[in-house]
């Protein structure tokens, strides 16, 4: 019996799943919000809390967190927090072993997100029944939603470079005369293809253009501040061919993106996931396209959809806990 | 005792090392010039009557090698060469396996340097004396000459990616509006940084701006057809202002193309060959101050010139044979 923790963004995930984790199917599983109020921090002992109520008394053999922050996962601490303060340098791994005693590990969620999908989901070269002996031998997970993040799984390990930053698809500049991006630099994948950027381009754009972005108009009735990238993904799916020349920059920034990626790695395989991947099908052609267009000949690769949704990095910290188990 | 052969675009070279490469010396090296006439192809005999004569009836405890062309290192085949034909799929490592009668193991040029700047040179993270233990867990290997390629060491060995044609650095796209590529693509590292086009770069200006580059233009006598990279870089080490503006524009491409492959890996070091890179200490620092602006903050990266010059792929068939024989 392995113990999942994810420290999220918006909330806290504590699951439990068999050794193999067997049909991927959980044993149990509970989320709640993350506390309200910036000085709450992701509050330890509501997870300790929801981890005990599953438990109900047993003891796992192992434990496997998935962090929503930067971790150093060698010395099994969290460095900082992007969601709450008071997490710098926090010896979460120490904390957890000492309190279950037994071993933790631990890494942040873009790469537990990329060992999940190694292990469980789409890193599988074969199917369910195969999953002991059959996966890719690399891959390039990337999750694209209020940001963009990446992990590498490399030879079936998590790559995470000298500093643990490995994987910063992100904050790779795609068009150096792009829109000013969160980390300084124009035109990185993110500022270009997270879905608060995309949203923000069609709000300049249904701006700039009024006779234009009719279906979008309408999805939101007018008010611009309600356009979200899921409404403008609906909308294009729609018709609406404003929607889908915004929808396709998007895609195309980030396919570009990941054929720089592919040929500087070679990847069997790239998974994508994150509420903006769901752009539908017209979406994944251009970003396939763009990838194609900047790779060369001869790489072949498999750019697929993430299998286990929100679940991927908390299915990353089974395999983090069978490993260490 | 282990033999090291390598067959380069320009020559065959075949050397003897003692295991551990002890104190960096060659027991024996010999290079002759690659065969002119393009159906001369490589010529294996003149290479195997190289190392015969090396060896002069010894046996290596095994074979290592490097090929200036794609190759399927774990097959042990030659996929093609990019010099002459007559090397489509053949077998190298099972034809000289059976000639020495020793295990083989194979690379392409560019991963072998890689492997031997790690195991021999730049990518030692102490002296020579701490070899042994001390070497850089990951490392980008990048030559800069008449093309640009790359390799990958992480943790300690060579990554080759799903087609073995990972570290394409050459074929990142630095500038979607720069010149055309040998590629097909725009603005590659390669189209803005190998010297070839460092020259071509420099011929154009000359002749657009006939008022500049006086000391160039006096280094080859005015004729526009002499001027290569190594000129470029020697008039502007003189002063020659032209030439530095040509110069910076090349060190701020291939800075900014590392910058990329930085924030996506996040490598303990980055390693430049190749006689572009020789190019003077405002090249380094231009390159350097270009790779750090396209990074994330937390990133912390070495970037260094190789020590093994051209003999890195010869000393990385060394560490191949270390590791087979």
């Amino acid at each position: 019996m392995l113990l999942a923790l994810d420290y999220g963004g918006t909330k806290l995930t504590a699951a439990i799943a068999t050794p193999e984790g067997a049909g991927r199917e959980w044993r149990a599983r509970r989320s709640i919000p993350s506390p309200p109020g910036a000085d709450a921090g992701y509050d330890q002992s509501t997870m300790i809390a929801l981890a005990d109520e599953l438990l109900a008394g047993d003891r796992p053999a192992a434990v496997g967190v998935s962090f929503g922050g930067p971790v150093n996962a060698a010395a099994g601490l969290v460095l900082l927090s992007h969601h709450v303060p008071g997490w710098e340098n926090i010896s979460l791994r120490d904390q957890l072993q000492s309190y279950f005693g037994v071993p933790v590990s631990m890494d942040n969620d873009a790469n537990c997100g990329a060992l999940g999908e190694w292990r469980f989901g789409a890193g599988r070269a074969g199917t369910w029944q195969a999953v002991e002996t059959r996966h890719v031998a690399s891959l390039l997970y990337v999750t694209v939603s209020t940001g963009v993040g990446g992990g590498w799984i490399l030879d079936g390990r998590i790559y995470r470079g000298a500093d643990s930053m490995a994987g910063e698809i992100g904050h790779t500049v795609v068009d150096p005369n792009g829109p000013i991006c969160i980390c300084g630099r124009r035109g990185c994948v993110e500022a270009l293809a997270a879905g608060p950027n995309l949203a923000r381009r069609a709000r300049e754009r249904l701006t700039a253009e009024p006779a234009r972005g009719k279906i979008l108009r309408e999805l939101v009735s007018g008010n611009l501040e309600a356009v979200t990238a899921e409404r403008v993904a609906r909308a294009a799916e729609a018709g609406d061919e404003l929607a889908q020349a915004i929808l396709s920059e998007a895609a195309r920034a980030l396919g570009h993106g990941l054929g720089t990626a592919i040929t500087l790695m070679n990847p069997q395989r790239v998974i994508l996931g994150g509420g903006v991947t769901k752009s539908g099908e017209r979406y994944w052609q251009e970003l396939r396209e763009a990838a194609r267009a900047n790779t060369l000949p001869g790489m072949t690769v498999d750019i697929v959809p993430a299998e286990l949704g929100d679940d991927g990095p908390l299915w990353g910290a089974v395999a983090l806990a069978e490993r260490v188990g």
